[in-house]
């Protein structure tokens, strides 16, 4: 899954429209995330651990996979839970190795709707002028 | 200036559309900022002490308006006029207090044009939906 490899903050590149040199290399960068009632309830982070959990079935190995303590990633999972109304993780009992974790569908759709966010989010950086310090054209209008 | 006072971090809030009850608080949030090759060249902290330079026509008053180190209010200030092709703060030499900090006319504009971008992205934000975990109608192509 490529996107879980990428960099937590992403941008994109504010090219100019036929201006160079010292002008190039400006970019708008950001980030986004969903809070409930004031907590943090996904983020890029929390949303790269459901992959992994997806991947391996299990949190300890999604965490270990991260380079992630367990006990942190057990904790954003029950966080997680406790502020969506239906479990995004939930836990499997049986099977080869005797139990572990997965998505449920509100876990999965979770993971589609964020990278759609992101997606979304990306052409919104792509499509403004990161030359901030120019001078517009246009006023802003008082009132 | 009232957009100065408000907290750094500002969401919108995902109102549903007639579903109430547990899914109601979620919020998408966000963060945005301008980077010259990687640095940050001007995220919402320096936005303000531009705001509060232009105010006070110190940067030490700045900085302390802002409770704020006044050396590292200075180093914020001598990054950005290093990053942007044109400075966005000069001396000013005489007056009544012995001369001060102004913004030039780029560093106006910079302030104008990140607060523009903000309504943007405040927009952006609230025109989507937070509830991540709910499954969409239409899905995602695989393509």
């Amino acid at each position: 899954m490529a996107k879980s490899q990428s960099n937590p903050r992403f941008h994109a590149r504010g090219r100019s429209r036929g201006v160079g040199g010292a002008e190039e290399g400006f970019a708008l960068s950001g980030r986004i995330w969903v809070e409930k009632e004031g907590e943090t309830f996904l983020g890029w982070g929390r949303v790269v651990l459901l992959e992994r959990i997806r991947e391996h079935g299990s949190i300890n190995a999604a965490a270990r996979s991260m380079g992630m303590g367990y006990r942190h990633a057990w904790d954003l999972v029950d966080m997680m839970n406790r502020l969506s109304p239906k479990p995004l993780v939930r836990k499997v009992t049986g099977g080869r190795r005797g139990g572990g974790s997965t998505l449920t569908a509100e876990g999965t759709a979770a993971l589609e709707n964020f990278w759609a966010l992101v997606d979304d989010f990306r052409a919104f950086l792509r499509g403004r002028d990161a030359r901030i310090w120019r001078k517009r054209r246009k006023p802003r209008a008082k009132a």
